[in-house]
């Protein structure tokens, strides 16, 4: 397999962290995001949205869009699960996982905050949106889950929501946010960061980290 | 089964789209977005975000992100499915709908908009965002699926990818985006309003619509 992506990108950071718990290898294709290597035409002719991460499969079928890629690998190599068997806990994990992934990660990308310095505005005024977006989002996921015992977001081990959530910790620190309002989040980060599969997935640990 | 909603939120089109499918009722609850309804901590106890829709089956489940509420319907109420068994395809349809659900119409939702407009921004720009971020997004969709024969997104019948493509359409025609750059997601659109269960779950057709 061959996973496009960049190191800093907290989507293709969730990937990486499910083909490491599946125990999958892939080759890692970098896209240099700021450079804009992802608006290259060989690179839009497989992911159209000019986005990362893409998943190529040795069969010739690609994949795009984090949340799809992550239930693709859990439908066809199913150990460990990444959901559990209960429809009901299976949606409540999903809602966690798209807080993060529909409603915070996507305001605060890179290509809204350059739509944001587009219209005129400056460093902090970008950043403080950026930071909004993950208080926001950070706010609702840790309500979502206080009453669930842990250590991990949903129970004993990680799922979707852990892939989720560590990636979008690390951006709200980049963006200064101040997290000590989200105890049982950082409590899941705790035992998600103890597994190798979570740490070697990290950004600083890949081969074109900067 | 209660859902909470509004007439004009395509995250709740989507689901009601999903339960007229499925043949399933439930009682509408509607919350005045641009009235602010749906920060009453009344609903704030049920749903973190704020957002809507959220569903509330008879058995006490509470139940957020529409996506995931949608994936609960079609693993619960099995008949007609809104997925298909193999996983590939599986993959590519939700992939469809989160480029919708995940990097459009999150990017352009009133939260988003109303803070545009906290920045200081008027009307004109504030419309040229949202019609941006649906331009972005349905030139994504047109590619993805350009190739499949059809009528629907994907094949012929409705999927989860059609439930995510007309509510989404409807947002981009009241920010004045031309359609005509994307003919076949406008003959999965005409595919899909031919019926009922989508006609039905219009907004103009919902008991809070204005």
């Amino acid at each position: 397999m061959k996973l496009h992506g960049y190191f800093r990108s907290s989507a293709s950071y969730r990937v990486r962290i499910a083909l490491n718990l599946k125990g999958l290898s892939a080759d890692h294709l970098p896209h240099h995001l700021r450079k804009g290597e992802q608006r290259d035409p060989a690179y839009l002719a497989i992911n159209p949205q000019g986005l990362v991460p893409t998943l190529q499969d040795g069969g010739g079928a690609t994949l795009t869009q984090s949340l799809a890629i992550i239930e693709w690998l859990d439908e066809t190599h199913p150990e460990p699960p990444l959901l559990p068997g209960d429809p009901l806990q299976r949606a409540k994990i999903r809602a966690f996982a798209q807080v993060i992934a529909c409603d915070t990660h996507p305001v605060q990308n890179l290509k809204v905050l350059a739509r944001l310095r587009e219209l005129g505005h400056g460093d902090a005024t970008v950043t403080e949106w950026a930071a909004w977006a993950n208080r926001e989002g950070l706010a609702a996921c840790e309500a979502l889950i206080t009453h669930e015992s842990g250590p991990f977001c949903f129970g004993v081990s990680p799922t979707l929501a852990d892939l989720c959530l560590v990636p979008q910790l690390a951006n709200a620190r980049r963006f200064g946010v101040d997290l000590a309002a989200y105890p049982r989040l950082l409590r899941a980060e705790a035992a998600a960061k103890n597994l190798a599969a979570f740490a070697d997935a990290a950004p600083e640990r890949q081969p074109d980290a900067e």
